[in-house]
């Protein structure tokens, strides 16, 4: 798959991260998934390497943690 | 402008970031600068609101801060 995946929780720095990356990348490069909404999600995107969110997870299985809005643990 | 800036310090986390912000954004809508070596512009990164590299400001002033590289106290 050739998207990014944009995992945040719904927090302030999240929404305002999702702004500037769908901005910057395009809404049609981007799949935004509310960890803080679902649940069964966490497990996924902790095994892409996600310790916090906002993060996105780039095709090639990069992480790009941004800025800080939470910690996973803290969603559980 | 329309460029965002994209401001590093040349280490491997900053680097990295660098070629997944390239890649998503496009190498010809961000400014790369390298203030490791240009020490002269810390303050203008420090003035738009960058407390650690890599760091990208947006054209509207957002600053998203990826990953972490360096403080930027650490460059002085």
């Amino acid at each position: 798959m050739n998207k990014s995946i944009f995992y945040h929780a719904g927090c302030t720095v999240c929404v305002s991260a999702e702004h500037d990356i769908v901005k910057l990348v395009g809404s049609e490069n981007v799949t935004i998934i509310n960890i803080g909404e679902q649940k069964s999600k966490i497990s996924e995107a902790e095994n892409s390497g996600v310790v916090s969110v906002p993060a996105l997870v780039r095709p090639n299985g990069n992480v790009l943690h941004i800025n800080f809005g939470a910690a996973i643990s803290d969603l559980k």
